[in-house]
């Protein structure tokens, strides 16, 4: 019996740039689909931001198509005002996935290097590094969409060999 | 000449119960429309809150079809995850009305309460006693819708008496 792949898309949010990388997975076989860059303009207003950001986020789900999505967790620092403008954009990296009917997981960045890496407190570098590894064809042009792939791998790890149910 | 009303809508963010508050502006006359609740359940994923809050947002203004839209700016606070929540859950009152091309302002709770109580400091009973006498004829089941509509009124003496551009 031919196997369907799952695709699935991970979003790393972020008001100046929302990484996004693409993946299928076949049983345990990882495979690179596309990955890149969803950024807002900071010379307009918080409500236009978001809007663009929404059309970049709804642009990929349109284009890829996924059957389920993964989103990292947002780092809760000190700075309140990074915190809420973290906040604003990563609500609509839930929103955009949750608008078309798919399911969405959270993962917080610990666990995403942990399955990754390995580690929890692995850096940028090292998750880049597994990053090609684990998709030998990646290519991503910023931290931001290497990021990102990391969470659609998280998800695929974590999600185990449950079949896409086909409706 | 007949003078065109100018419609606006006041949002209150918040993840669990966002109020909203609609009213016309007549050169200086204010006149309640509507206000309410919109609330989102706490035992769904967060996806999933967001996507019932943003379909209620936008049922209100496909409902009142303002032609301004003002949303009140969240209050950052010491608590980093009630930061994070109010957040996520502006950034629908800010996306809904910039996808239907809307403009969107934005006042601090301190200017709302300065300008419909008179000072910066008010508390909530003032600011509902106040709404009461701006606009006789409201009702308001809620501090939030009572809020909504106080940050309506603030837009409203905010944006003069600058008359509404029919396209």
């Amino acid at each position: 019996m031919k196997e369907h792949p799952i695709r699935i898309v991970g979003f790393d949010p972020g008001l100046r740039r929302t990484g996004w990388g693409a993946i299928d997975v076949i049983s345990n076989r990882l495979i690179f689909v596309g990955s890149g860059l969803i950024t807002s303009d900071n010379n307009v207003d918080l409500a236009t931001r978001l809007l663009q950001l929404h059309c970049g986020v709804m642009g990929v789900l349109e284009k890829y198509e996924p059957q389920e999505v993964s989103v990292e967790q947002t780092f809760v620092n000190k700075d309140a005002v990074a915190t809420l403008k973290l906040g604003q954009a990563r609500a609509i990296s839930l929103l955009a996935p949750a608008q078309r009917g798919l399911p969405v997981s959270e993962y917080a960045p610990n666990a995403v290097k942990k399955t990754v890496v390995g580690v929890g407190h692995a850096d940028k570098k090292q998750v880049q590094t597994m990053v090609k590894m684990l998709l030998p064809k990646a290519t991503f042009d910023s931290e931001d969409a290497a990021d990102a792939l990391a969470i659609a791998i998280c998800h695929a790890h974590q999600r185990g060999a449950k079949a896409y149910k086909i409706a």
